[in-house]
């Protein structure tokens, strides 16, 4: 299981300390939507520059425009953009050979997905898929969060991230849905001592798969 | 009926180049997600100061985050951000509300939107709906285009915008719609004489009103 550090709501010289406290427990580096939206697509590259050998995940969130950002975001050094899984279909899958052409790959965030188009997604076998409570959604309901991800056993053995509102207190709920990647974001970089939280989650996830 | 001139996949300096040669002819900016994504939130900035007196969109497709994204867009100078019809119920409202304290508005982009969500999305009166075929879509079938308006006359007496692939050609086909808001862009902003095909817009509209 490995641990995607989301930078969120931040400069990108904040980010960049905090990945740098945090490196040695974290496996993949997410750029937030927020510091794309914010500061552009030079956010992604700037990242990428500064830690080359980890996976970068570029959060663009595409919905229109597939090939563009696509473009934007794999020459900038994203590893995994991702799309929404409420975009048209022909978004998902214009990002899907983009990303196939380079070796590159995709995360499908479930953002809002109903089942019917969650049981079509499921044939895009080579995405990962986001199990994804949003912001929006933890601030409004916390019990929520723990409701949302059943409806994902659907996706069977597809490869599988969960995302929102992750905490060393959430973790053992995630830990039947077997994700390949846990997605954290304030839970580490909210937090007064960072590296104590990131190495506290690192700990409680290599517990998880004695 | 307001012609709005979406910004899209160019530079800054270009997108301020070619809305000043064609100022007189539109009556709406709208800097465009890719703008935004390309080049961070200082687009908006950037655009709003050359021209203060024009309504300005920004095209920030909020499906999370809708405060920090509202706030960043709004300070920039937007006076209207775009939210995506197929967020969380409670990101749209929050939208609402935050350009609603600043006396501001959002325009709910109905791409991807099934009838159950439009049905739900008409109670936002404020709003202004925007009637979206996306460039992806437009790219896989130029048929669906002109189908896929008509789902949307319930929305009744409701602020209306259309985008997707408007040209001098297609406009006839919006004219039963009524929208307040047509956006068009590479009608304009790649043709060969933009200043006559912004023109030429304009009289056409003008030639619909009466």
């Amino acid at each position: 299981m490995y641990i995607q550090l989301a930078l969120d709501r931040m400069t990108v010289d904040k980010a960049i300390k905090i990945t740098k406290e945090v490196n040695c427990y974290i496996d993949w580096i997410e750029v937030g939507t927020s510091l794309i939206k914010e500061f552009g697509i030079k956010s992604i590259y700037t990242i990428k520059n500064v830690f080359p050998d980890k996976p970068l995940v570029a959060d663009i969130k595409t919905i229109d425009n597939a090939k563009y950002e696509c473009e934007l975001c794999f020459e900038a050094g994203a590893d995994i953009i991702t799309v929404m899984g409420v975009a048209p279909l022909v978004t998902i899958e214009t990002c899907l050979n983009e990303a196939a052409k380079r070796k590159r790959n995709i995360m499908i965030d479930l953002l809002n997905v109903n089942e019917t188009t969650l049981r079509k997604l499921i044939e895009c076998k080579d995405a990962i898929f986001c199990a994804h409570l949003s912001k929006d959604e933890q601030e409004l309901s916390v019990s929520k969060a723990e409701h949302s991800f059943d409806r994902f056993n659907i996706l069977e053995d597809r490869t599988l991230a969960i995302a929102g509102g992750i905490s060393i207190d959430s973790i053992e709920k995630i830990k039947p849905f077997n994700p390949l990647i846990i997605i954290v974001g304030s839970a580490i970089t909210q937090a007064a001592d960072k590296v104590k939280a990131a190495r506290e989650l690192k700990q409680s996830i290599l517990f998880m798969e004695d």
